[in-house]
Protein backbone atom coordinates (compact mmCIF):
# COMPACT_ATOMS: atom_id res chain seq x y z
CA UNK A 1 0.00 0.00 0.00
CA UNK A 2 1.01 3.44 -0.63
CA UNK A 3 1.70 5.87 1.71
CA UNK A 4 -0.32 8.93 2.87
CA UNK A 5 0.02 12.48 3.68
CA UNK A 6 -1.22 14.95 6.25
CA UNK A 7 -0.87 18.74 5.58
CA UNK A 8 -1.39 20.10 9.28
CA UNK A 9 -2.38 23.20 10.50
CA UNK A 10 -1.05 24.05 14.24
CA UNK A 11 -2.86 27.10 15.03
CA UNK A 12 -1.67 30.45 16.04
CA UNK A 13 0.91 29.63 18.39
CA UNK A 14 -1.00 28.93 21.63
CA UNK A 15 -0.63 25.47 22.69
CA UNK A 16 -4.63 24.98 23.40
CA UNK A 17 -5.47 26.23 20.21
CA UNK A 18 -4.55 23.40 18.19
CA UNK A 19 -7.09 20.66 17.68
CA UNK A 20 -7.37 17.44 18.47
CA UNK A 21 -7.43 16.76 14.84
CA UNK A 22 -4.21 17.97 14.18
CA UNK A 23 -2.34 16.40 17.26
CA UNK A 24 -3.82 13.01 16.25
CA UNK A 25 -2.52 13.87 12.48
CA UNK A 26 0.74 14.40 13.62
CA UNK A 27 0.40 11.43 15.99
CA UNK A 28 0.19 9.05 12.98
CA UNK A 29 2.83 10.00 11.41
CA UNK A 30 6.64 8.36 11.39
CA UNK A 31 8.22 11.87 9.51
CA UNK A 32 7.37 15.22 10.46
CA UNK A 33 8.30 17.72 7.86
CA UNK A 34 8.26 21.60 8.12
CA UNK A 35 9.63 25.11 8.69
CA UNK A 36 11.98 24.88 11.82
CA UNK A 37 9.67 26.85 14.51
CA UNK A 38 6.96 25.38 13.68
CA UNK A 39 7.92 21.85 14.10
CA UNK A 40 9.85 23.23 17.25
CA UNK A 41 6.23 23.22 18.91
CA UNK A 42 5.72 19.88 18.53
CA UNK A 43 6.63 16.91 21.22
CA UNK A 44 7.55 14.27 19.26
CA UNK A 45 8.40 10.33 20.08
CA UNK A 46 11.75 8.99 19.97
CA UNK A 47 10.57 6.95 16.68
CA UNK A 48 9.52 9.84 14.69
CA UNK A 49 11.39 11.85 12.43
CA UNK A 50 12.03 16.12 12.34
CA UNK A 51 13.03 17.02 9.09
CA UNK A 52 12.71 20.59 9.39
CA UNK A 53 13.63 23.25 6.74
CA UNK A 54 13.75 27.07 6.33
CA UNK A 55 11.37 29.96 5.50
CA UNK A 56 10.64 30.31 1.88
CA UNK A 57 11.61 26.37 0.66
CA UNK A 58 8.17 25.38 0.46
CA UNK A 59 7.93 23.93 -2.80
CA UNK A 60 10.95 21.54 -1.83
CA UNK A 61 9.55 20.78 1.35
CA UNK A 62 6.20 19.69 -0.72
CA UNK A 63 8.41 17.42 -2.69
CA UNK A 64 10.25 16.00 0.15
CA UNK A 65 7.23 15.14 2.30
CA UNK A 66 5.09 13.75 -0.74
CA UNK A 67 8.11 11.55 -2.16
CA UNK A 68 8.33 10.24 1.56
CA UNK A 69 4.40 9.53 1.08
CA UNK A 70 5.20 8.36 -2.02
CA UNK A 71 7.56 5.45 -0.40
CA UNK A 72 5.15 4.69 1.60
CA UNK A 73 5.48 6.18 4.70
CA UNK A 74 2.68 8.22 7.08
CA UNK A 75 4.15 12.33 6.69
CA UNK A 76 3.09 15.21 7.52
CA UNK A 77 3.82 19.02 6.74
CA UNK A 78 2.93 21.29 9.58
CA UNK A 79 2.07 24.31 9.10
CA UNK A 80 1.32 27.34 11.68
CA UNK A 81 -2.58 28.78 11.40
CA UNK A 82 -4.35 27.38 8.70
CA UNK A 83 -2.37 25.37 5.98
CA UNK A 84 -4.97 26.32 3.02
CA UNK A 85 -4.39 30.14 4.63
CA UNK A 86 -0.77 31.66 2.60
CA UNK A 87 0.44 28.41 4.06
CA UNK A 88 1.42 24.66 2.81
CA UNK A 89 -1.51 23.38 1.44
CA UNK A 90 -1.30 25.29 -1.69
CA UNK A 91 2.55 24.73 -1.98
CA UNK A 92 1.67 20.76 -1.71
CA UNK A 93 -1.16 21.03 -4.70
CA UNK A 94 1.52 22.84 -6.80
CA UNK A 95 3.97 20.08 -6.48
CA UNK A 96 1.27 16.88 -6.61
CA UNK A 97 0.31 18.74 -10.15
CA UNK A 98 3.94 19.07 -11.06
CA UNK A 99 5.10 16.12 -9.81
CA UNK A 100 5.53 12.32 -10.81
CA UNK A 101 1.74 11.04 -12.04
CA UNK A 102 1.99 8.57 -9.13
CA UNK A 103 1.72 11.60 -6.87
CA UNK A 104 -1.63 12.25 -8.20
CA UNK A 105 -2.46 8.51 -6.45
CA UNK A 106 -1.46 9.25 -2.86
CA UNK A 107 -4.22 9.92 0.28
CA UNK A 108 -3.82 13.66 1.33
CA UNK A 109 -5.55 14.69 4.16
CA UNK A 110 -5.69 18.64 4.97
CA UNK A 111 -6.33 19.53 8.87
CA UNK A 112 -7.90 23.07 9.04
CA UNK A 113 -6.19 25.10 12.27
CA UNK A 114 -7.24 28.56 13.25
CA UNK A 115 -5.71 31.08 11.21
CA UNK A 116 -3.96 33.61 12.46
CA UNK A 117 -6.49 36.46 11.34
CA UNK A 118 -9.00 34.95 13.68
CA UNK A 119 -6.69 34.69 16.46
CA UNK A 120 -5.64 38.77 16.58
CA UNK A 121 -9.35 39.79 15.53
CA UNK A 122 -10.44 37.63 18.61
CA UNK A 123 -8.05 39.18 20.89
CA UNK A 124 -9.79 42.55 20.48
CA UNK A 125 -13.39 42.30 19.61
CA UNK A 126 -15.10 41.57 16.50
CA UNK A 127 -13.40 43.34 13.57
CA UNK A 128 -13.86 40.50 10.77
CA UNK A 129 -17.55 40.95 12.27
CA UNK A 130 -18.71 41.77 8.70
CA UNK A 131 -17.22 41.59 5.02
CA UNK A 132 -13.71 40.81 5.03
CA UNK A 133 -10.66 40.02 2.85
CA UNK A 134 -7.11 38.32 3.52
CA UNK A 135 -4.51 39.38 1.44
CA UNK A 136 -0.80 38.77 1.50
CA UNK A 137 1.49 42.04 1.24
CA UNK A 138 4.37 39.79 -0.43
CA UNK A 139 5.82 40.94 -3.56
CA UNK A 140 7.58 37.61 -3.67
CA UNK A 141 4.18 36.11 -4.68
CA UNK A 142 2.90 38.81 -7.42
CA UNK A 143 3.41 42.14 -9.10
CA UNK A 144 3.54 45.09 -6.49
CA UNK A 145 1.00 46.53 -8.74
CA UNK A 146 -1.38 43.79 -8.45
CA UNK A 147 -1.27 44.51 -4.78
CA UNK A 148 -2.09 48.31 -5.00
CA UNK A 149 -5.14 47.26 -7.35
CA UNK A 150 -6.20 44.98 -4.81
CA UNK A 151 -5.78 47.38 -2.34
CA UNK A 152 -7.58 49.82 -3.54
CA UNK A 153 -10.33 47.68 -4.99
CA UNK A 154 -11.26 46.13 -1.21
CA UNK A 155 -10.85 48.98 0.97
CA UNK A 156 -13.43 51.09 -1.68
CA UNK A 157 -15.83 48.02 -1.45
CA UNK A 158 -15.98 48.43 2.00
CA UNK A 159 -14.19 45.24 3.32
CA UNK A 160 -12.00 45.03 6.25
CA UNK A 161 -8.73 43.86 5.16
CA UNK A 162 -6.31 41.69 7.24
CA UNK A 163 -2.98 41.41 6.02
CA UNK A 164 -0.45 38.66 6.13
CA UNK A 165 3.08 38.99 5.57
CA UNK A 166 3.55 42.38 5.95
CA UNK A 167 7.07 42.73 5.97
CA UNK A 168 10.17 41.11 6.01
CA UNK A 169 13.95 41.99 5.94
CA UNK A 170 13.61 41.99 2.06
CA UNK A 171 10.47 43.87 2.26
CA UNK A 172 10.84 46.78 3.90
CA UNK A 173 9.32 49.67 1.98
CA UNK A 174 5.65 47.61 1.00
CA UNK A 175 3.54 48.18 4.52
CA UNK A 176 4.31 51.85 4.28
CA UNK A 177 3.26 52.36 0.84
CA UNK A 178 0.12 49.90 1.31
CA UNK A 179 -0.71 52.06 4.27
CA UNK A 180 -0.45 55.55 2.36
CA UNK A 181 -2.42 53.71 -0.22
CA UNK A 182 -4.85 53.13 2.22
CA UNK A 183 -5.24 56.42 3.59
CA UNK A 184 -6.30 58.20 0.69
CA UNK A 185 -9.18 55.68 0.68
CA UNK A 186 -10.62 55.80 4.50
CA UNK A 187 -10.60 58.02 6.78
CA UNK A 188 -7.86 58.94 9.51
CA UNK A 189 -9.99 57.99 12.22
CA UNK A 190 -10.24 54.15 10.78
CA UNK A 191 -9.34 51.79 13.61
CA UNK A 192 -5.87 49.06 13.14
CA UNK A 193 -5.12 46.31 14.74
CA UNK A 194 -1.15 45.09 14.56
CA UNK A 195 -1.13 41.80 15.85
CA UNK A 196 2.04 39.70 16.81
CA UNK A 197 1.92 36.68 17.90
CA UNK A 198 -1.16 36.28 19.03
CA UNK A 199 -1.79 33.51 21.67
CA UNK A 200 1.94 33.29 22.48
CA UNK A 201 3.90 34.55 25.41
CA UNK A 202 5.48 36.80 23.59
CA UNK A 203 2.26 38.44 21.94
CA UNK A 204 1.88 42.10 20.76
CA UNK A 205 -1.71 43.75 20.22
CA UNK A 206 -1.56 47.41 19.24
CA UNK A 207 -4.66 49.41 18.63
CA UNK A 208 -4.15 52.67 16.71
CA UNK A 209 -6.02 54.63 14.04
CA UNK A 210 -5.08 54.28 10.38
CA UNK A 211 -3.68 57.89 10.33
CA UNK A 212 -1.32 57.03 13.57
CA UNK A 213 -0.11 53.78 12.20
CA UNK A 214 3.61 53.27 12.08
CA UNK A 215 4.99 50.35 9.78
CA UNK A 216 7.92 49.65 12.29
CA UNK A 217 4.40 47.78 14.44
CA UNK A 218 4.81 45.00 11.96
CA UNK A 219 7.59 42.13 11.36
CA UNK A 220 7.15 38.90 10.15
CA UNK A 221 4.99 36.85 12.98
CA UNK A 222 2.89 39.97 12.40
CA UNK A 223 -0.97 39.73 10.74
CA UNK A 224 -2.65 43.62 10.50
CA UNK A 225 -6.29 44.02 10.72
CA UNK A 226 -7.76 47.20 8.86
CA UNK A 227 -11.29 48.40 9.62
CA UNK A 228 -13.53 49.29 7.09
CA UNK A 229 -15.93 52.92 7.02
CA UNK A 230 -17.99 51.14 9.99
CA UNK A 231 -15.51 49.31 12.04
CA UNK A 232 -16.33 50.64 15.54
CA UNK A 233 -13.92 51.15 19.26
CA UNK A 234 -15.91 51.24 21.94
CA UNK A 235 -13.75 52.18 24.85
CA UNK A 236 -14.16 50.96 28.13
CA UNK A 237 -12.37 52.15 31.67
CA UNK A 238 -10.15 50.06 32.56
CA UNK A 239 -9.62 48.19 29.73
CA UNK A 240 -8.89 47.77 26.10
CA UNK A 241 -11.46 49.65 23.61
CA UNK A 242 -13.46 46.87 21.94
CA UNK A 243 -13.14 46.99 18.29
CA UNK A 244 -15.56 45.39 16.05
CA UNK A 245 -17.26 45.60 12.59
CA UNK A 246 -21.38 45.55 13.75
CA UNK A 247 -23.25 42.82 11.05
CA UNK A 248 -25.28 45.23 9.96
CA UNK A 249 -24.12 47.06 7.39
CA UNK A 250 -25.30 50.20 5.82
CA UNK A 251 -22.03 50.10 3.08
CA UNK A 252 -21.78 51.61 0.02
CA UNK A 253 -20.96 50.06 -3.30
CA UNK A 254 -17.89 49.87 -4.60
CA UNK B 1 -16.37 40.35 41.89
CA UNK B 2 -18.48 40.94 38.14
CA UNK B 3 -18.40 38.11 36.21
CA UNK B 4 -17.13 37.12 33.25
CA UNK B 5 -18.36 36.07 29.54
CA UNK B 6 -16.61 33.69 27.13
CA UNK B 7 -17.46 33.70 23.09
CA UNK B 8 -16.86 30.78 22.25
CA UNK B 9 -15.99 29.12 18.89
CA UNK B 10 -17.11 25.48 18.39
CA UNK B 11 -15.32 24.65 14.64
CA UNK B 12 -17.30 23.70 11.71
CA UNK B 13 -19.06 20.71 13.53
CA UNK B 14 -16.72 18.07 13.94
CA UNK B 15 -15.45 17.16 17.79
CA UNK B 16 -12.30 16.51 16.57
CA UNK B 17 -11.72 20.04 15.33
CA UNK B 18 -12.78 22.42 18.48
CA UNK B 19 -10.06 23.21 20.59
CA UNK B 20 -8.82 22.43 24.23
CA UNK B 21 -9.42 26.43 24.87
CA UNK B 22 -12.67 26.21 23.82
CA UNK B 23 -13.89 23.06 25.72
CA UNK B 24 -12.09 24.82 28.73
CA UNK B 25 -13.75 27.91 28.11
CA UNK B 26 -17.32 26.05 28.00
CA UNK B 27 -16.24 23.97 31.01
CA UNK B 28 -15.53 26.89 33.18
CA UNK B 29 -18.85 28.42 32.53
CA UNK B 30 -22.45 27.96 34.58
CA UNK B 31 -24.56 29.36 31.79
CA UNK B 32 -24.14 28.51 28.06
CA UNK B 33 -26.53 30.66 26.12
CA UNK B 34 -26.35 29.87 22.25
CA UNK B 35 -28.31 28.61 19.22
CA UNK B 36 -30.01 25.02 19.75
CA UNK B 37 -27.83 22.87 17.11
CA UNK B 38 -24.45 24.56 19.26
CA UNK B 39 -25.27 24.05 22.50
CA UNK B 40 -26.84 20.76 21.65
CA UNK B 41 -23.03 20.03 20.55
CA UNK B 42 -21.78 20.28 24.31
CA UNK B 43 -22.02 17.42 27.03
CA UNK B 44 -23.02 19.90 29.57
CA UNK B 45 -22.84 18.67 33.36
CA UNK B 46 -25.80 18.31 35.76
CA UNK B 47 -24.74 21.70 37.23
CA UNK B 48 -24.42 23.81 34.06
CA UNK B 49 -27.81 25.79 32.74
CA UNK B 50 -28.69 25.74 28.80
CA UNK B 51 -30.13 29.15 27.43
CA UNK B 52 -30.86 27.46 23.93
CA UNK B 53 -32.34 30.33 21.67
CA UNK B 54 -33.24 30.56 17.72
CA UNK B 55 -31.15 31.62 14.87
CA UNK B 56 -31.24 35.36 14.27
CA UNK B 57 -31.92 35.89 17.74
CA UNK B 58 -28.24 37.22 18.14
CA UNK B 59 -29.09 40.05 20.22
CA UNK B 60 -31.17 39.38 22.68
CA UNK B 61 -28.85 36.26 23.16
CA UNK B 62 -25.80 38.88 23.72
CA UNK B 63 -28.31 40.83 25.56
CA UNK B 64 -28.80 37.63 28.04
CA UNK B 65 -25.50 36.40 28.48
CA UNK B 66 -24.19 39.74 29.37
CA UNK B 67 -26.52 40.42 31.74
CA UNK B 68 -25.68 37.22 33.68
CA UNK B 69 -22.08 37.93 33.61
CA UNK B 70 -23.08 41.43 35.05
CA UNK B 71 -25.24 39.56 37.70
CA UNK B 72 -21.55 36.98 38.53
CA UNK B 73 -21.91 34.52 36.67
CA UNK B 74 -19.45 32.59 34.67
CA UNK B 75 -21.10 32.94 31.48
CA UNK B 76 -20.54 31.39 27.93
CA UNK B 77 -21.89 32.17 24.04
CA UNK B 78 -21.47 29.24 21.89
CA UNK B 79 -21.15 30.08 17.88
CA UNK B 80 -20.49 27.36 15.25
CA UNK B 81 -17.16 28.07 13.44
CA UNK B 82 -15.45 30.97 14.64
CA UNK B 83 -16.85 33.44 16.96
CA UNK B 84 -15.52 36.57 14.79
CA UNK B 85 -16.69 35.48 11.59
CA UNK B 86 -20.77 36.60 10.92
CA UNK B 87 -20.99 35.01 14.55
CA UNK B 88 -21.70 36.11 17.72
CA UNK B 89 -18.52 38.25 18.77
CA UNK B 90 -19.94 41.68 17.06
CA UNK B 91 -23.02 40.74 18.42
CA UNK B 92 -21.79 41.24 21.72
CA UNK B 93 -19.49 44.16 21.40
CA UNK B 94 -23.16 45.51 19.74
CA UNK B 95 -24.77 44.96 22.81
CA UNK B 96 -21.89 45.94 25.09
CA UNK B 97 -21.64 49.82 22.91
CA UNK B 98 -25.71 49.74 23.10
CA UNK B 99 -25.74 48.72 27.06
CA UNK B 100 -25.58 49.54 30.30
CA UNK B 101 -22.25 51.07 31.17
CA UNK B 102 -21.12 48.41 33.60
CA UNK B 103 -21.29 45.96 31.11
CA UNK B 104 -17.52 48.03 29.88
CA UNK B 105 -16.24 46.85 32.80
CA UNK B 106 -16.59 42.87 32.04
CA UNK B 107 -14.33 40.57 31.78
CA UNK B 108 -14.90 39.44 27.70
CA UNK B 109 -12.97 36.73 26.25
CA UNK B 110 -13.18 35.72 22.34
CA UNK B 111 -12.18 32.35 21.95
CA UNK B 112 -11.02 31.75 18.54
CA UNK B 113 -12.28 28.63 16.25
CA UNK B 114 -11.40 26.89 12.48
CA UNK B 115 -14.37 28.75 10.63
CA UNK B 116 -16.63 26.96 7.88
CA UNK B 117 -14.26 28.07 5.09
CA UNK B 118 -11.09 26.87 6.12
CA UNK B 119 -12.88 23.44 6.69
CA UNK B 120 -13.99 23.45 3.28
CA UNK B 121 -11.30 24.23 2.05
CA UNK B 122 -9.31 21.38 3.46
CA UNK B 123 -11.50 18.86 1.66
CA UNK B 124 -10.88 19.91 -1.56
CA UNK B 125 -7.05 21.33 -1.45
CA UNK B 126 -6.10 24.44 -1.28
CA UNK B 127 -8.53 26.87 -3.12
CA UNK B 128 -8.09 30.31 -0.69
CA UNK B 129 -3.83 29.54 -0.93
CA UNK B 130 -3.81 33.68 -2.35
CA UNK B 131 -5.61 36.29 -1.63
CA UNK B 132 -9.27 35.79 -1.15
CA UNK B 133 -12.31 37.47 0.97
CA UNK B 134 -15.43 36.37 3.06
CA UNK B 135 -18.97 37.82 2.31
CA UNK B 136 -22.19 37.07 3.88
CA UNK B 137 -24.59 37.05 1.28
CA UNK B 138 -27.70 38.00 3.45
CA UNK B 139 -29.48 41.11 2.36
CA UNK B 140 -30.77 41.12 6.04
CA UNK B 141 -27.50 42.39 6.64
CA UNK B 142 -27.13 44.87 4.27
CA UNK B 143 -28.85 46.45 0.91
CA UNK B 144 -28.61 44.09 -1.98
CA UNK B 145 -26.94 46.67 -4.41
CA UNK B 146 -24.16 46.98 -2.01
CA UNK B 147 -23.87 42.78 -2.08
CA UNK B 148 -23.71 42.96 -5.98
CA UNK B 149 -21.50 45.70 -5.92
CA UNK B 150 -19.09 43.94 -3.91
CA UNK B 151 -19.06 41.21 -5.43
CA UNK B 152 -17.98 42.62 -8.77
CA UNK B 153 -15.33 44.73 -7.07
CA UNK B 154 -13.45 41.43 -5.46
CA UNK B 155 -14.32 39.14 -8.64
CA UNK B 156 -12.73 41.82 -11.20
CA UNK B 157 -9.89 42.11 -8.70
CA UNK B 158 -8.89 38.45 -8.83
CA UNK B 159 -10.09 37.44 -4.97
CA UNK B 160 -10.91 34.38 -4.39
CA UNK B 161 -14.62 34.52 -3.08
CA UNK B 162 -16.18 32.80 0.24
CA UNK B 163 -19.78 33.06 0.81
CA UNK B 164 -21.43 32.51 3.88
CA UNK B 165 -25.47 32.26 4.37
CA UNK B 166 -25.59 32.18 0.25
CA UNK B 167 -29.34 31.32 0.92
CA UNK B 168 -32.49 30.75 3.98
CA UNK B 169 -36.23 30.17 3.16
CA UNK B 170 -36.47 33.63 3.57
CA UNK B 171 -33.83 34.94 1.11
CA UNK B 172 -34.32 31.88 -2.70
CA UNK B 173 -33.09 33.71 -5.19
CA UNK B 174 -30.01 35.92 -4.28
CA UNK B 175 -27.48 32.78 -4.51
CA UNK B 176 -28.68 32.44 -8.06
CA UNK B 177 -28.39 36.34 -9.06
CA UNK B 178 -24.89 36.52 -7.36
CA UNK B 179 -23.59 33.48 -9.55
CA UNK B 180 -25.34 35.54 -12.50
CA UNK B 181 -23.04 38.99 -11.55
CA UNK B 182 -20.21 36.32 -11.37
CA UNK B 183 -20.56 34.74 -14.46
CA UNK B 184 -20.32 38.17 -16.15
CA UNK B 185 -16.86 38.65 -15.04
CA UNK B 186 -15.56 34.83 -14.36
CA UNK B 187 -14.62 32.37 -17.11
CA UNK B 188 -17.04 29.60 -17.44
CA UNK B 189 -14.33 27.02 -16.10
CA UNK B 190 -14.27 28.98 -12.67
CA UNK B 191 -14.13 25.98 -10.00
CA UNK B 192 -16.76 26.81 -7.19
CA UNK B 193 -17.20 24.84 -4.39
CA UNK B 194 -20.29 23.73 -2.66
CA UNK B 195 -19.21 22.77 1.03
CA UNK B 196 -22.08 21.62 3.46
CA UNK B 197 -21.32 20.68 7.19
CA UNK B 198 -17.61 19.74 6.28
CA UNK B 199 -16.23 17.69 8.49
CA UNK B 200 -20.11 16.49 9.95
CA UNK B 201 -21.90 13.41 9.17
CA UNK B 202 -23.78 15.00 7.01
CA UNK B 203 -21.24 16.13 4.84
CA UNK B 204 -21.24 17.26 1.52
CA UNK B 205 -19.10 18.49 -0.96
CA UNK B 206 -19.69 19.65 -4.70
CA UNK B 207 -16.74 20.92 -6.87
CA UNK B 208 -18.41 22.02 -10.45
CA UNK B 209 -17.69 25.00 -12.40
CA UNK B 210 -19.41 28.58 -12.73
CA UNK B 211 -20.89 27.76 -15.48
CA UNK B 212 -22.91 24.84 -14.23
CA UNK B 213 -23.16 25.81 -10.88
CA UNK B 214 -26.59 25.33 -9.36
CA UNK B 215 -28.23 27.45 -6.55
CA UNK B 216 -30.02 24.38 -5.35
CA UNK B 217 -26.96 22.36 -3.68
CA UNK B 218 -26.38 25.17 -1.66
CA UNK B 219 -28.44 25.54 2.05
CA UNK B 220 -28.11 27.65 5.12
CA UNK B 221 -25.67 24.89 6.00
CA UNK B 222 -23.54 25.53 2.81
CA UNK B 223 -20.08 27.61 2.30
CA UNK B 224 -19.54 28.51 -1.04
CA UNK B 225 -15.92 28.96 -2.44
CA UNK B 226 -15.38 30.55 -6.06
CA UNK B 227 -12.31 30.05 -7.29
CA UNK B 228 -10.42 33.46 -8.62
CA UNK B 229 -8.99 33.10 -12.06
CA UNK B 230 -5.99 31.74 -10.99
CA UNK B 231 -7.27 28.79 -9.28
CA UNK B 232 -6.86 25.38 -10.79
CA UNK B 233 -8.14 21.69 -10.63
CA UNK B 234 -5.65 19.00 -11.00
CA UNK B 235 -7.53 15.68 -12.08
CA UNK B 236 -6.44 12.23 -10.02
CA UNK B 237 -7.42 9.21 -11.21
CA UNK B 238 -9.63 7.65 -8.33
CA UNK B 239 -9.47 10.58 -6.60
CA UNK B 240 -11.35 14.05 -6.69
CA UNK B 241 -10.09 16.70 -8.11
CA UNK B 242 -7.52 19.25 -6.37
CA UNK B 243 -8.83 22.45 -6.64
CA UNK B 244 -5.96 25.02 -4.86
CA UNK B 245 -5.03 28.65 -5.86
CA UNK B 246 -1.32 29.23 -6.31
CA UNK B 247 0.69 30.74 -4.12
CA UNK B 248 2.31 32.87 -6.78
CA UNK B 249 -0.08 34.98 -8.72
CA UNK B 250 0.53 36.84 -11.72
CA UNK B 251 -2.88 38.55 -11.47
CA UNK B 252 -4.32 41.85 -12.93
CA UNK B 253 -4.65 44.72 -11.26
CA UNK B 254 -8.10 46.03 -10.71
Amino acid sequence: MSGRLYVVGLGPGNPDEVTPEALAAVAACSEIYGYGPYVDRLELRPDQRRIASDNRQELSRADAALKSAAAGNVACLVSGGDPGVFAMAAAVCEAVEAGPPEWRALDIHIVPGVTAMLAVAARVGAPLGHDFCAMSLSDNLKPWPVITGRLKAVAAAGFVIALYNPVSRHRPWQLGEALEILRAILTAETPIVFGRAAGRPDENIVVTTLAEADPALADMATCIIVGSPETRRVPRADLPDLVYTPRFSKGSPA
